[in-house]
């Protein structure tokens, strides 16, 4: 297929997607750190999901079932949450609701790097959203890339999804200045986004919880992963146009997320899908 | 007494009770969820009163002794909370506190339900503040009404609102495209507020943050409870006018409890009284 | 030296200070409380440091390894912060990295005040930042200071900053009306700033997060108070010149500290050295 044809598709796709979710409504599980919470909640339902958050293990048997999705998110990383996210993951494989994975920080502390191998030892995660060095420090790539700066140009990114795709068996979603979304068949580049957005704490978390929202809108983990990704990076460019400062850029975002629709993404979006 | 004097003379009470808050700056200690902590800290304020959270169980005999009143939510429900909830209830009874349950999501799990009679065993609550869902699952009548939508429809708030209220000796605020409020022997109707509210996260529990600054400001539980529900019901509808995304409108929602006075409620309220 | 000149050189150090900040952008760790967290790490961003939290122990040798300062707040106490909070005090000594200590509350009750007891015993801090009731508490002059109100007019603020860093060794910020930040050597008065800002939760954690800032950004303890302290001053004093209401003079003030360069800092500063 021509790029020009697939993107077509993906654009498709993507508008679907967003229809889905504000039909549909999902919930979405949250089990996230203290700094974002309540970010992630409105960001959630301003793309037209739910969001539900818990720290009590006792009842996510029955909150993971009547969740669409679940997010995953090692920001804090306080005793509660490592004492009970592997068994979370566990009952959502059990009961079949996808997950996204936000590794925070994972290259960056032996306690993080340790969480995240025992998580992606016991559960099976749809998608896994990082930056480029904690989809490295997962890949145990980290020390390679050091000094040599090949792996971070933009065949390389394309390269990165492709590897983690296949060593995880997940679709991969790498954000920074171009963000690389895919899995072994494709990766999606996106050049959407502001670099002021990494003034607002959260963007990423934000990200996460856009895919979750968009895989419990019932779609595939290729799509929620683009759709994500995208809805982000439109929303902070939109409001980079109206900056005057951090505090308002996060409302900015959340506005424009709440906004979005399939006129604004088409107008905006710069992706290039790659097989 | 006609319902035109009824109304008269409960607009004269709210007129009062905020004046009483703004003139007293009560205390309103929160033991509450860390998704929404920060808004219920920040309406406690807009509206005149001082907020206070501790998860501190020795240090809460001291901090209910000097706080005006408390509000109790379970919304994230971790263990520290479960572990001190009915501590804190009974130390509030002993101190004569006047304490708001906001029973998140208590329909949903058994651990939501049984720590909710726990508390309602042993603790003497003045106001429930809950969706008709929270409300009928505290009754036990969430299976009768399944399928039977008389029970939602306008007579029925005012019914159940008296049967919660005289089964469990409150006085029950029911949120909801209508708002019920009431104890046995008054209920009242309040048709303000906006369905976008709904896309903010927390609008409900701030909702417990106005009751509970209310009562610590020495007003009734009936009092305090109407108008805390109406003065988030009427910030969000005028919100609602200058509407440009979900997160703009929690900001414009905290700016007008704080500009909210007694010609704004006049100029705005939908309520309606009936005995 | 006259006090002139001693200002202008003052305010030549806030310059290279608020330089350095942007340059670096150092990281600065924050063991703080859950209901204000996300708008410190919000403010850490906005003056160009970044933040980080984590509520791991196991991890905070490495973490505070990379820091370049520490926040240390005792907002919400709880047991897990209890716990772990006096550990990593002594690792960010052991690894010579700076700390500001936000005694929240610590007159209010016994286990705030053992808290801090226990910190202060074992801890070196550069910085305590706190109000006037905070300040006396730690000194243990509060019983002194009830109804005898010399001790809160201005030469007392000065008296009690020199008094409070002699005792204790350290840089004193004492914010209020009007805001005294110092040591043994010298007392600078900030009459900046805005009582609106009491209407916001979390101003004064902002404060200890904008001096962690500045503290990473490798200025002194004297510098990094007195800018932080000043910066939030001169943003709240900017913001409520478009007071709206409570929810947007947050937004506002995050903005303004985005904002604020050394023009703003020059053309809006009211401080006054003593030596």
């Amino acid at each position: 297929m021509n790029r020009e044809l697939l993107k077509k598709e993906l654009l498709n796709d993507i508008e679907i997607a967003l229809e889905k979710v504000k039909e549909i409504t999902p919930l979405v599980y949250h089990l996230t750190n203290t700094v974002t919470i309540n970010d992630c909640a409105n960001i959630t339902l301003a793309i037209g999901a739910s969001p539900l958050m818990s720290f009590c293990i006792e009842e996510l048997e029955e909150i993971i079932g009547f969740s669409s999705s679940v997010v995953l998110n090692i920001g804090t990383m306080d005793k509660s949450m490592r004492d009970m996210i592997v068994e979370v993951g566990k009952i959502a494989n059990r009961l079949k609701k996808p997950i996204v994975l936000d590794p925070v920080g994972v290259g960056a502390t032996k306690a993080r790097k340790e969480l995240i191998e025992r998580i992606l030892k016991e559960v099976k995660v749809s998608v896994i959203k990082g930056n480029m060095a904690e989809i490295k420090s997962i890949l145990n790539i980290e020390s390679q890339s050091r000094g040599v700066d090949s792996l971070d140009n933009e065949s390389s990114g394309i390269e990165i999804v492709k590897l983690a795709a296949k060593k995880l068996k997940t679709t991969i979603a790498i954000t920074g200045k171009i963000d690389y979304v895919g899995n072994e068949e494709m990766v999606v580049e996106i050049r959407n986004g502001h670099k002021k957005m990494g003034l607002v704490t959260g963007t990423g978390c934000m990200i996460s919880s856009l895919i979750g929202s968009f895989l419990g809108g019932d779609n595939s983990s290729l799509i929620s992963s683009v759709a994500g990704v995208l809805a982000m990076g439109i929303a902070g460019e939109l409001s980079e146009k109206d900056f005057i400062g951090t505090g308002s850029l996060k409302v900015n975002i959340i506005d424009n997320i709440s906004k979005l629709n399939n006129d604004i993404i088409r107008l905006n979006e710069k992706i290039t899908p790659t097989i």
